[in-house]
């Protein structure tokens, strides 16, 4: 222990990619991607982001849902090995590291190997979802509690667990969730949940081909899957009901490619 | 209002600011500020942010807690008077503009007067904090549900509804609690919660005052709040117990103002 130690010359940073479009990236995470020796990056990360580390051996790790646990200890020992010979490893991370990211055992294999290692944020997709939609996730009044969830199961949960999380929330959003739309549909009547609840399906956020679909969580059993090809988050409450019938015009613009600002 | 829509020439971006530190700003946010004619900003948001819109007018426009909603319909009536005669312009709201930031109410009014605006996330305080304590606001395994809410009361609010949702989240984040540390523990004890829960009060997160104390939901109750200056948010789950006992080297950075990196 502490040979590694000793060895440790570097930095690990964890660092959120935010939600796909590459501007919606932070200036740190920026910074320090231009100054990275070497990059640890997930599959989904946006090839516009990885190419800002300029300097940087880049190698891709991630894990795209349900690998197995052998291929993130795999990457723990790659990033303690790292620190070991390089000054600025940066580890990016879809969204925000330290939200459905695994982030934690990567932390305890760095701590564990005495490596100095910081955090930076990212925006999260729940934030570039509501975005898309033009609706805020707290309501003044109405919804002042919010949940996130998973229906992704780990080792050792159970397939429900997730949506006690929900019961007595005011409305939630659901990560990695698309392709399960019966199950969650039924978990959040399990727990309470009215079928006319409106939902708003978001894929790939804050991206070109980023698309609304609004539902209710009767609707939400009934989706067919195969309609989204990319990433997609689930936003649940009141408020996202489609406010298309009530302002067409003003509403557009959000269910079609945004045009450019600026 | 068909005049209002004939005049209307600009867009109104609501901007995330972040959480604090001025690199955590979002690239799209630093280039939208510097092309704003523009900008109408929290009274929270970091000069040095601010004086990214290097072309525009400022004006502060908000809204430290507690101000009365005649306040926000007037920051409305300046935005849709604004984009009247202005190309770009910027509400820059501290953290996520779609997060306990009243949002909706602006998104409505200029939906109202027909004119185009776009959301632009920003990183919000639960993720700037989580990063200051290191911990993971999901755990694997363990925590797979968690609840953001505020204790801060608008019109028609009861006190204590938003504790509902931490009734059955596994873990959460509580955004603008401080000086109310009595009544938090109280409303969530009622809500089932035991006294012995770990509760992470991070101060200043993302700024170089950064400062994060471990306690209980039992200690919340007791803490003096005249202690912190800064705003704080509370992070409250099995997670945030005090892990300097078992990796003190490890912990140290965390607790103490950060070092710069690169």
């Amino acid at each position: 222990m502490s040979a590694t130690r000793t060895a440790a010359t570097g930095t690990v940073y964890l660092v959120g990619a935010g939600p796909g479009a590459p501007d919606l990236l932070t200036l740190r995470a920026a910074r320090l991607l231009a100054e990275a020796d070497v990059v640890f990056h997930d599959a989904l990360v946006h090839p516009d982001t990885i190419a800002l580390a300029v300097r940087a051996e880049k190698f891709a790790v991630g894990k795209r849902c349900g690998r197995h646990s052998t291929a993130q200890r795999f990457i723990n020992k790659r990033l303690v090995d790292a620190a070991a010979t390089h000054r600025v490893v940066v580890r990016l991370k879809g969204g925000d590291p330290l939200l459905f990211g695994r982030a934690q055992e990567e932390i305890e294999a760095l701590e564990a190997a005495g490596i100095r290692y910081e955090v930076v944020p990212g925006i999260t997709a729940a934030l570039a979802s509501a975005a898309a939609t033009g609706t805020s996730l707290s309501q003044r009044g109405t919804v002042r509690s919010i949940a996130l969830a998973t229906p992704r199961v780990g080792e050792g949960e159970r397939a429900s667990d997730w949506a006690r999380g929900f019961a007595s929330a005011d409305a939630g959003a659901i990560y990695m969730g698309l392709g399960e739309g019966a199950a969650i549909a039924a978990a959040l009547r399990a727990v309470g949940k009215p079928p006319t609840l409106p939902v708003a399906i978001v894929e790939n956020a804050s991206l070109p081909a980023e698309r609304v679909v609004y539902t209710t969580l009767a609707g939400l059993a009934q989706v067919d899957s195969e309609q989204f090809s990319g990433p997609a988050l689930l936003l649940i409450g009141p408020q996202f009901a489609d406010r298309r019938v009530v302002a067409v015009d003003a509403r557009e613009s959000e269910l079609t490619p945004k045009v450019g600002h600026g």
